[in-house]
């Protein structure tokens, strides 16, 4: 039995590893090595850690408690297959990937899932974010509980089947708007307007969520069917086909789901957007 | 010539008309009259200010300075052409109608066009907000310009074309991402999750544009490439067919500009994401 996980090997020296990283050092955990296929990764991050480094898997420290996996999902099978677990810890921080990759592998595994998008440059408090997490023993689950509730606040059980569904609406929730600022920077920076203009837009939009459901907080003119803007749009876009296109996709899906029956009886269509 | 604007009739009584008329009555202006087509907008937005209403533009108060449109887009024309002005002031707050819209009816015009999303449920501090004027002469762009300042520490001149452009980028900074928002809730609702787990998944997404430009921000499967992932969403997404399209159509629009050479310069793509 697992009681405390203080010796911990970083698998993978990416966003994730990063900020993971610091934020259990930063709990007093001993972050021992860092592992990363590429040397210039792993020195990064183990010098900004003052640990040390691997880029040989048959090299990966064998003491330590815990191997925390932050690698790209087709990424973890190759290190599984060339590293030798009995009964380390092993976890991975994966939405899709199943509790059960690390079968076979070692007697103790989990998840833990942070719900969050990770970008090295990008300081974040981890203290809010969903982690959720699941393990193949009880032991193990208590022993991942008890860390997690030490980085966040915010700690869920949740079995893989879950958190594949949860990672999917996390792309929507995340990926896709983030494409839509991307291209409304693109159709700005075409007129030689600052995409500045839009970053209160932008942080409203985002916290309008926290008060309002989504459907009660859609703005524009696909919510109001108001064709003669829509028109005016397409054909603004004429020379950008492809962003022409998804105008197009994305209004018609939000006209479908402003018909939908299902959605009228709470509804609050607004008179006037931006 | 006018010098000060102080008498102002709502025209509207929508989410903008309730945003600035809150403003600008906190700002010591007098707020005459909100007129409305429907009587019980109207009321509402009336008795909120604390002032008159009408629901018949020919009993439109016309001792006022300003009249400010806050009407969707295509019940602007109906307004003007009933209503007679002759030296008022007439603004529109509509990112996509041009100022010559209010040609012929009064000699004075001008527009401010808050760059923002506005809904009645959630309160708003308009002081950051981007304000875009614009007037058909120099006194009124300068007394405009004043109001402006009062409301907002973000004013900007801005001609019809530029405004067009703008609010068609909103759209994409706004509309579109609260509409990813409603199916990543529906996606989780489909599996009795709670949307709350998104929340600061979202927040973060938002927040990270105010530091690092949307391109390098990008994570997630279409932007790394992970067709795995992709396959797997798109199986999860089989009986839901018209989100399973715009997953594909928004993924490819993603993988297509992570392929852009103009943009492969200054690159960041993350290791691992949420």
């Amino acid at each position: 039995m697992v009681n405390s996980l203080r010796n911990i090997v970083l698998v993978g020296a990416g966003n994730v590893a990063t900020h993971l990283g610091f934020a259990l050092k930063n709990l007093g955990y001993q972050i021992t090595q860092v592992y990363s296929r590429t040397k210039k990764s792993a020195i990064r991050l183990s010098s900004l850690l003052d640990t040390g480094y691997t880029t040989n898997i048959n090299l990966l420290d064998n003491r330590a408690d815990l191997y925390l996996f932050c690698l790209k999902d087709d990424g973890i099978m190759p290190v599984l297959c060339r590293a030798s677990f009995t009964n380390q810890v092993l976890v991975h921080t994966s939405g899709t990937l199943p509790l059960s990759v690390f079968q076979g592998c070692s007697k103790n595994y989990a998840v833990l899932y942070p719900v969050q998008t990770f970008s090295r440059l990008k300081k974040l408090d981890l203290k809010g974010v969903p982690l959720c997490i699941e393990a193949n023993n009880p032991d193990i689950l208590a022993t991942i509980e008890t860390m997690a509730k030490e980085i966040s606040g915010n700690v869920l059980f949740m079995d893989s089947d879950k958190r594949k569904i949860l990672h999917l609406a996390a792309i929507f929730a995340c990926n896709f708007p983030n494409h839509m600022y991307f291209l409304a920077e693109k159709i700005l920076s075409e007129s030689g307007l600052n995409f500045d203009l839009l970053k209160p837009l932008i942080m409203e939009t985002a916290s309008k969520i926290l008060e309002i459901d989504p459907f009660s907080a859609q703005t524009g003119p696909a919510m109001r069917e108001d064709q003669r803007i829509i028109e005016e749009h397409l054909r603004i876009l004429k020379d950008l086909p492809d962003i022409q296109k998804l105008y197009t996709f994305v209004s018609d899906s939000i006209s479908a789901y402003r018909g939908s029956p299902a959605r009228r009886t709470n509804k609050n269509i607004p008179e006037k957007n931006e």
